[in-house]
């Protein structure tokens, strides 16, 4: 008698009963941050050809879209993450580029496309998640576009505003800054090359490392005050996501600025999960965790002149962040062990369309 | 030895050799309209997380996000539409969303998903498409995602700017103004119900009659110059696209209005094709036109104080538009035929997940 029969209602039905609860009373909300003034006029509950805000006064807008799917939903398609995690996850991606530009988020705009089979339960759990994670991130979910499609297809755009010629952006960094992470990297990258294989390898770990490698997934957290005070002075000269792995990222920060890192290896954070799924792999730890990974914490260049001031605004808002290295001249990226040898810095930059983490075991990109 | 073998580069070689092109000296432009002046700091030629702008005084910011796949797709699943058309298509329809707002595009934000199988000429066919919309509607593609999946998944997110409080929402329109709107509709709804199933109905059209329904799909316009017209004094009280067909669109500025509306029938423009398909479908011409099609027209309400003033603007830029009927007091779509005769206005509104235009064929949501 308790069971309930799923039901599949059309999109429109969807949109009233299921999606606009969500959406209510956004017209008219201040979502101004920093002292700006910035209303939304028209949110999703408008239902309107496009949200609208009213800009008062000069800023900074950032915009960024990022879609998920492929590879970054094999968790979802084993079972481990549910409807709710995808949903807030695209949020969170889209959430930590604003993020990661120093700005605060006015506003997410989401895609979510699902196959028929998907019932009316499971597109709400989406939703929720999406809601959440807005409610998280202290953003509102203005729009966007929701229906069919052959299988589920998640998508977002994230706004955001800071004070005129604030943003933080990659080409900054100079030589001498200091290379700076606000956590540990690699965990939702080691989830990845765990799970997948663990029957087949016959791996087991314990059950809070399980746990601790799929929250990382669960709720992955967009890193929108340490963006903001890295970019309130700016204290940083140079700002990323971590969204395709460390090595990556300090590869690109290396490209647009065009100067060199050095990482000094025994300062780079490891998080105890991905050590142990790095030793059931049989691969050094720093590798895993430099390696392909959608972690959102922010890496960024700082001129050791603003360090100290830095960390205690971080400090002051409960806030940390590693110093793993400097920025160096030459335009290549090294690292120096705990005996002062330098190589190359170990770990798979990812590289899309590719099964990255594999590559570790072989050790063909590794250093 | 002409024969050139397919290639298949991974996603950076793609970004690197076949987009860069694309996305070149954006960065630095004047992206401002109608005096506002807007800058663009970085775009997609910068490789940051997000684009920035910088907005240097009081606007209002619209902001929108279309999907495109499923039906739509049906015409390019059946190789009458192109890689490089479906990229245009996709820029055409979230340009269109900021045009039914009454303001200037600033940029749009592309997801360019596509599976194995498409090659690197296939994939900057898609990208040369979404680049030559952005040409032909003045705006520049800032950013977005571009990766691959289990099939062609095309989204876009498209941001404009007009006066502080000037965008047309849906809400304004009021009982006496006139419903007006940009031009024929119902076109792409046509091709759609015409091709796929015109070998299996031995339907025959001739040769301009077709080369009109795929022209249809094949350079869409947004109706940006339109839309700033409106928006301008204003003279909309109300604007919506059609992109869900103009019956669905009246639809929704009745409910967002709480209006009704009074179409005159013979006054609603007729493209001929339409008039063709809707002959061989034994359907009247006015229901095909009014049912869901993805034009994107702009539909609008006017005072009728404004209407001389309004249609010397439209003439003096080289543009036209059409009074179709009237907002009255009662929450109902009525249409008064050539005899005087008042009726359910014809047509079957867009729903999604339905084969729509069929229901027309059975008559059951024909008035």
């Amino acid at each position: 008698m308790s069971d309930i029969e799923p039901t599949y209602s059309d999109e429109p039905t969807r949109v009233r009963r299921l999606v606009a609860e969500f959406f209510s009373g956004q017209s008219g909300a201040d979502v101004g941050a920093d002292g700006l003034a910035v209303d939304l006029v028209a949110g999703a509950d408008a239902k309107d050809d496009c949200a609208v805000y009213d800009i008062k006064e000069p800023v900074s807008l950032v915009v960024g879209s990022d879609y998920v799917r492929g590879p970054k939903f094999v968790l979802y398609e084993m079972g481990l993450l549910t409807g709710f995690d995808i949903g807030y996850y695209v949020v969170a991606a889209n959430v930590s580029d604003v993020a990661a530009m120093g700005a605060t988020p006015i506003g997410v705009l989401t895609v979510v496309r699902y196959p028929s089979e998907l019932d009316d339960a499971g597109f709400r759990q989406v939703i929720a998640g999406i809601h959440q994670a807005c409610t998280d991130f202290g953003v509102l979910n203005v729009g966007g576009d929701i229906g069919n499609a052959e299988r589920v297809v998640l998508s977002a755009t994230a706004l955001g505003i800071c004070r005129p010629g604030k943003a933080l952006m990659r080409k900054g960094a100079r030589p001498g800054d200091l290379l700076c992470v606000t956590g540990v990297c690699g965990v939702l990258g080691a989830a990845v090359a765990y799970f997948p294989r663990q029957e087949a390898e016959g791996w087991t770990l314990p059950a809070a490392t399980e746990e601790r490698l799929l929250n990382a997934w669960k709720s992955p957290r967009a890193r929108v005050a340490e963006g903001r005070i890295l970019a309130r002075e700016p204290y940083a000269t140079a700002c990323q996501d971590t969204s395709d792995g460390l090595k990556a990222t300090i590869d690109q920060i290396m490209a647009a600025a065009s100067v060199g890192f050095r990482v000094v290896e025994q300062n780079v954070p490891i998080d105890p999960a991905v050590r142990a799924v790095a030793e059931l792999m049989g691969v050094e730890p720093l590798a895993l965790s430099m390696s392909a990974s959608s972690d959102f914490q922010l890496a960024f260049t700082l001129p050791p002149e603003h360090l100290d001031a830095c960390r205690a605004e971080f400090a002051s808002a409960g806030l940390d962040f590693h110093v793993i290295g400097e920025a160096i001249e030459e335009c290549r990226v090294e690292s120096v062990n705990a005996v002062g040898v330098t190589r190359a810095l170990p770990g798979v930059a990812w590289r899309h369309q590719t099964s990255d983490i594999s590559l570790l075991a072989t050790g063909s990109e590794a250093g």
